[in-house]
């Protein structure tokens, strides 16, 4: 009998699970729901989208698409401050459902480049979360990928480093290292969520005690790929799957393996996880 | 022929030799030389200090001891500022030669303890400058000699790392990651004075090119200190003397070198760095 252990946090964090319930809300006071859109997938997770769009939602590719005096929900990720206003230019109505981590990182960002900060953003340039807290800059804005990406940096004066929310604090530790001789003064603001540290030491106690580790999340989720790198960093090996199909597909890769480990990323729905451990459990 | 090669910046620093002269004038313009006082060796150089007690200098062990009415040198490492107050209260006549690097960094801690912000500062907590740094925070205040120190540290919420002027950036750097997941904002001041960076960057640029370092500077002096560990992990042999004296003692350290790299701590006066060169040529 093989043996299923869930990472002590997967899954839907609190900041995605307001947004969809929030989507879901929407549509279901809507009386036209041809009405109700976000801009962009609303989270990476294909198969929650699916479910999502099959309930009526409506997803623009940008903020032009959307038809004045629509319903607007802005992800959890957020949107630039540009965005936001031309959505209310043509009165949209708006419900905003960043995540309050993401918030802080924009509010930051805002009010450090004000003060004559130059932004560093430690994230992915082009992911939707540090997209939106550079819209809210308003002086000089770089964005590092890693250490070696802040080392090429010029040389800054005043500086703050801000955490695109899902990395991993040791990375951000590392590029604030390679910012120091950089600069007069640096800001290190550790806008990593509680979440994301959570699910990322939830996957690391899990080294030793599995054969094996299935990993639930979507392709592009950015807190899915860390989660993936440390696990491999931890020995483990890693199935990465977006829907349950992928587990039967995979058939080969559980001989053997006794102990599975199942983490999942912060945009992962918990209906999704349950049907993945029901594919691993009819093997 | 021994082949001499002096460091590009060497000796006293700009607010050493603004300190020293500053004591020069007061003995010159005094009309009685008892009344001169310094609180504490003015400059961690026993040479030095020898030539201005000579002079008349008189150097108390504390405010304590500065008789009513003195005329008090502050030195370039500057006080707390309850000792600043002591004098005020006493009557004494102030001149305050604190470093301007080091004043910048008394002034951070202050402002930023006021802020809310603890302070964490790198460095030794019994040099006179960490101790007057120290002295003007008015909050939590930790100081860590390095990296390790800095990890065994609580949680500090928003916290704000200082520098001692003499260390090196890459230590400072080090000490900054490690409070990095300690911390929600970390401010790195980056108070490391122009002179220690050019100093320690002279001594790195005469790895390989020479036999041998000597080293010139007092066994208590921070700046020295750093040098010859700087030195040691370029591979080069240090000799560290605080006077010619030396020189002759250590005549067998010679044997063998013909390229003699010199390098001097900021607190060693340039009669000083010309005795030693005319001792190694002797020999």
């Amino acid at each position: 009998m093989r043996e299923i252990i869930m990472a002590e946090h997967a899954g839907f964090c609190f900041g995605v699970k307001r947004a969809v319930d929030a989507i879901i809300d929407a549509l279901n006071d809507a009386e036209d729901r041809s009405e109700v859109w976000t801009i962009g997938l609303p989270i990476h997770n294909p198969q929650e989208v699916d479910r999502l769009k099959k309930t009526g939602l409506n997803v623009a590719e940008d903020e032009s698409e959307i038809p004045p005096g629509a319903r607007v929900l802005i992800r959890a990720h957020g949107e630039p401050r540009c965005v936001m206003e031309s959505l209310r230019a043509k009165g949209a109505a708006v419900t905003d459902t960043t995540c309050p981590f993401v918030s802080r990182a924009q509010k930051l960002a805002e009010s450090l480049s004000r003060e004559g900060y130059s932004i560093v953003l430690l994230g992915d340039k082009s992911h939707p979360e540090i997209i939106s807290i550079m819209g809210h800059a308003d002086g000089k804005v770089y964005v590092a990928a890693d250490e070696a990406e802040a080392a090429a940096l010029p040389r800054l004066g005043r500086a703050a480093l801000i955490s695109q929310t899902t990395q991993q604090e040791e990375r951000l530790a590392r590029a604030a290292a390679a910012l120091v001789p950089k600069t007069e003064e640096l800001r290190v603001c550790n806008t990593i969520c509680r979440a994301t540290v959570d699910r990322q030491n939830a996957v690391r106690s899990l080294a030793g005690k599995v054969d094996g580790l299935v990993l639930i999340g979507g392709r592009t989720s950015a807190n899915t790929a860390k989660l993936r790198d440390i696990a491999s960093e931890c020995g483990m090996d890693v199935l990465w799957v977006e829907d349950s199909e992928e587990i039967k597909e995979a058939r080969s890769w559980f001989e053997g393996r006794n102990r599975i480990g199942i983490a999942a990323g912060a945009s992962t729905p918990e209906w999704l996880i349950n049907k993945i451990k029901s594919g691993i459990a009819d093997i």
